[in-house]
């Protein structure tokens, strides 16, 4: 098994200098860059669609979406209205690495773009290792999941900067507990910038998007 | 890239080694095992508390609970009547292997087993490619997800045998469309044994019940 850990480091050091390539661009053109992270199903794709419906005339959006199978992903969000996304299907592999996020960046023109999404493939574990060149994570937990996944994957919420809470709408449905999940998620990580929002009916998305513009801001050099 | 690959060939024929044992052990003990798949959150724990709850007197009845951290899972189905559960910890691995079942089952008497259910990591990529030594696969998928996850995560749905369609009380609160979801899962595995169920409300969970009952006295070579 020596053998295979060795070989692991070796292709997670290949994906840190790809990944570091992609920062140097991104901070060149001062392009804020998110990845996004969850479970399949907590929401990524309806979290991209509300904002690019509420933001695409105040920011310049571009989204890599990944999946294992399918374009589906990517077609929902030209449908919302997307006018810079690229598909990543990985054909088998459980996360997004760095090659595929160099590949698809060549097929788009930086000069025009305020803020990127990388919409990694659904899995609480295996993206929380590949670095894509982001200036932060962002993990989404839905409240119809189990108010212990942070626990459960703690590596995923101990290397996101924010956390979202999505499907805030069908609080009281399940077990799920918004409090104890807050707890279990900032204990693994104090420092999360927690969202709680649904994307079905909107609560909690504004604060969101000030973020969004405020960051994207910050990131251009000129402070909202 | 290729000595990765040759590595992961090497991993994979060594785990199917330790499956086929697993598997001759069971088979040789007549005892029914199911690898229960799906996301994280999609309610494979709650689906197995209700089993216990139900057929305790019925089926002698073994889980081994996978996660990722904690035994947050295994405490749970204790909770719930089950006298024979063994926790794994994978540490962060993001699936279970064969030698992890190997160790778990090494701490539980076959002779007073009738039904084994292993717990995996939720994670609807990487169990797909681990054969476990079980006689099915049962993916869970929940209302709340997209209803195109089987078109996301083809492997895992080709190579489970069963498809559990759970949280049916929520259906009407998100677009998910339960007849495009079976359309979908049968598009991918024309065979798949699907039952749809609320953990939550308890519809639909007698004809599980009823089916591992079947399923069991088939396996111990008396149909019911």
């Amino acid at each position: 098994m020596n053998n295979r850990i060795a070989i692991e480091k070796k292709v997670l050091s290949a994906n840190d200098r790809l990944a570091a390539a992609i920062r140097a661009k991104l901070e060149e053109q001062r392009i804020l860059s998110l990845n996004l992270v969850s479970s399949p199903g907590s929401g990524k794709t309806s979290l991209l669609e509300r904002t690019l419906g509420a933001l695409n005339s105040t920011l310049r959006i571009a989204v890599i979406a990944g999946d294992v199978q399918t374009e589906n992903d990517a077609n929902r969000l030209v449908k919302a209205g997307g006018r810079l996304v690229r598909p990543i299907v990985t054909g088998g592999a459980c996360h997004l690495d760095a090659a595929m996020v160099t590949r698809a960046l060549d097929q788009l023109d930086f000069g025009h773009i305020d803020l990127l999404f990388i919409e990694n493939v659904g899995n609480l574990v295996c993206p929380s290792s590949y670095d894509l060149g982001e200036d932060m994570k962002v993990a989404l937990i839905s409240t119809t999941e189990g108010d212990d996944k942070p626990l459960k994957y703690p590596a995923m919420f101990r290397r996101s900067s924010v956390l979202v809470i999505n499907k805030t709408d069908l609080v009281g449905l399940s077990d799920f507990d918004v409090p104890r999940a807050r707890d279990n998620a900032l204990t693994i990580n104090g420092k999360l910038r927690i969202f709680e929002i649904s994307c079905r009916s909107g609560d909690g998305l504004q604060a969101w998007y000030e973020w969004l513009i405020e960051q994207a801001a910050i990131k251009k050099g000129r402070p909202s």
